[in-house]
């Protein structure tokens, strides 16, 4: 494939760019949220859209794989010949909750434009990762007949829960999987400044239930008497941290392995850029945390425990005289390099263990959980996407090391040992939260990058990077 | 009036059960919710009824009397004449909030009868005071075409909400309310235990909101970097009390008044039956609270502080990973005499506000407040409604301190300067939590009580007790 087959390909996303939104916002009104199960059907709806979709670009063997959980929308195109590597391109179609729904300006599922953002749930967050790369493929092949590599695409439907039936997933279709380098089409770059992410943080997290009496009960007539599950939660959130921030579940830190000189000078490059903009993206009053890590530090290179929620007793308006029979709390640990989540896991439920008492009943469940992930840090694979960046955006990217969790990538990397990228192809802003939106000339510009990079990565030798 | 009377009365109402029980399920069918401002019509058609079927039993003057909020309902009969006192029997008409709704085994506002008792919102908590008194007053007027008194009836539709408009209210309308004893029908008796209720706690309420980020933020990207505002509620929750229950709000105890060695030694006599009583009917694993005080005392005669409710963040099935844009809880303080509301919500700020840090905004919201309650505990207004009782329920009552607040005593207590008394009509559970029921007999039986009590309260001395 040449230079000017990449060319004809640009200009014909650029011709279509009216048809690609369209398809996109149908896909964006799947409302396709993994960790309800009344949602169940829209996310087979959305996979198989997906799968006529694929199919009508020119992609082959395209089916909805049944995992345990949702499933996974499979395709194929294998002509560019045994000499070219294979690339598997990995993103995922479903979406985090919305709520709260009061909160959005528009309706999450209505995709909708204002000042150059496409606001939609799922739209930075993942959608436009799998849009982008099918575009990529139809620009190709509809002005080449051909891709300038082997690809497969592989497009998960339970990112969003921590992927808890990935790692038997991808070890039972190990063989069918095999490639020689995989894209996760997962990450994000901050806008005209493109960025491919080094690392990720892993992830626990869970559910601490705590019950006293069987109902609710009259404040007045128990008041005094009765152990207020409301109070007991109060005291484990508020011993998880310290006064600064640091988590005091004993142990915790134990196995954190420090980043190595060089890699610490390249992240302290990042601090002032990520303090503004993390300011500037929060709206929190101040930022926050311990002061012997710089802030960049804090928010990618160490481990976090967050309460994402809590509830108790009476959440309306006005008040109610009650004490509530149960309190709750979810939480998640962020984890880095050496931490286990099964250590970090039993040293947790052991903290919760300290609060037993003979007066409440205190429950701790756990969800699927992700080590921290080891990926591409340099080397020809990074240098086929910088060039590509380079290509499209006018600058090279930055490399950077994410405080998110993929938790897809360590069972990829366990079961197909190939080398593992993230290149940021979008920019956006709101995942996880009301308004979510994504930059929409980045989202268009980034269909051209996603087609050098399938140009650039066939200069790859076969069989390893 | 003779006994004769009395009795002719009694058989009417025993002639008349199913009439009494179709017309109370008609009230209760009125979702009066106070709290939430969406069910105000409800409160109105409440209060519309009220007045027409106190119209058609023959009392006068009946009218809903707008007040700043709900509507108070009145109505009167004062032509037992100027001998004969005039007696203030006060109930509510609004009832708590029904969540959670789907612990409800029979819909909240469908009245349902199971095993002798009537399960409904409100049914035990008051309505069924409400109506036993307006059924007293029919069988009297039906039979005798007199009250052995004169009477005047007050129902409020603020008390679940701490009556914020009611000392205004009675100030206002102090004159037409003159009466030489009040008889607060809010207060229960254990089944076939009859009792008076001899103290009521003060009631300081508010809520404390924390705000961090201005949306909920991913826990990845941002986590170890933003305060957590669900970390704070946490803290301040933790902070309110000690591992035993004691409230650590510095000078929260201060003014507390030890009871007399006589009350003391009262209550103790009561402090077994109350323990067994709240173990089966709490549900809790154990009973709880600071050791040096008997059970019965820390529910009755100690002040306390519960927290009624959380809210921060997800709260659905499954995870979500955010950092929550905000956490806050809903508290009451239950407060005995000399206690002071205002100087305990003061406190309370004062607690607060050492929490305040540059990286999360705190605001505390405190509600109408009432002082713990002084009322009678001897004397011959006990004596009328003790007799009452041995008459119909073949026992005398016990007179019993109570944990719970009744806001509206001392707005009477300062305006109108009366004897103030609060008999315990009725039996049920479960009054602010779902499933609320009544025993429907003991309900039947105190009809017959409040047609004793009226007859006993003519030997009262005209202009004070």
């Amino acid at each position: 494939m040449s230079d000017n087959d990449t060319q004809s390909a640009i200009d014909y996303a650029v011709a279509h760019r009216e048809a690609f939104l369209s398809q996109f916002e149908t896909f964006l009104r799947f409302p396709s949220v993994s960790t309800d199960p009344a949602f169940a059907e829209h996310l087979l709806a959305a996979a198989d859209w997906l799968v006529e979709h694929m199919r009508s670009i020119g992609l082959e063997n395209c089916r909805a794989l049944a995992s345990a959980g949702h499933p996974v929308v499979y395709g194929d195109w294998l002509h560019a010949g045994p000499d070219r590597p294979t690339v598997l391109v990995y993103a995922h179609y479903d979406v985090q909750p919305v709520d709260p729904i009061t909160l959005w300006q528009t309706p999450p599922f209505e995709p909708t434009m204002r000042d150059g953002r496409l606001y939609a749930r799922g739209v930075f967050d993942d959608k436009s990762n799998v849009i982008l790369n099918l575009k990529a493929i139809e620009s190709m092949l509809a002005t080449s007949g051909a891709l300038p590599v082997n690809v497969k695409l592989f497009f998960e439907g339970e990112e969003e829960i921590g992927s808890p039936n990935m790692a038997s997933f991808v070890s039972d279709h190990a063989e069918g999987l095999s490639a020689d380098v995989l894209l996760i089409c997962d990450g994000s770059s901050p806008v005209d400044n493109p960025r491919i992410t080094t690392a990720t943080r892993g992830l626990v997290g869970g559910e601490v239930v705590v019950t006293g009496p069987t109902r609710d009960l009259h404040s007045g007539k128990f008041g005094g008497g009765i152990h207020n599950p409301a109070h007991m939660v109060g005291q484990i959130i508020a011993a998880l941290h310290d006064n600064e921030g640091r988590v005091q579940i004993p142990g915790f830190y134990d196995n954190v392995r420090p980043l190595s000189p060089h890699a610490r000078a390249g992240l302290l490059s990042l601090d002032e850029h990520t303090r503004q903009e993390h300011q500037a993206e929060s709206g929190a009053p101040a930022l926050w945390g311990a002061p012997e890590y710089a802030y960049v530090e804090r928010v990618t290179a160490q481990p976090t425990c967050d309460v994402n929620g809590i509830t108790s007793g009476y959440q309306g308006e006005g008040g109610k005289t009650i004490i509530p029979s149960q309190a709750s709390f979810k939480v998640t640990m962020r984890l880095v390099p050496d931490q286990e989540p099964e250590d970090i896991e039993l040293k947790f439920r052991k903290f919760i263990s300290r609060f037993e008492c003979d007066t409440l009943d205190i429950q701790v469940r756990m969800r699927a959980a992700s080590p921290p992930a080891e990926i591409l840090t340099e080397g020809p694979v990074i240098d086929a996407i910088s060039d590509a960046f380079e290509a499209t955006w006018g600058k090279r990217p930055i490399l950077e090391r994410s405080g998110g969790t993929i938790a897809i990538i360590n069972m990829f990397a366990d079961e197909l040992k190939i080398p593992i990228t993230i290149p940021g192809y979008t920019s956006g802003d709101a995942i996880h939260s009301p308004n979510e939106y994504l930059h929409l000339e980045g989202f268009f510009r980034s269909i051209g990058t996603a087609i050098h990079v399938f140009h650039n990565l066939a200069r790859l030798t076969v069989g390893g990077e």
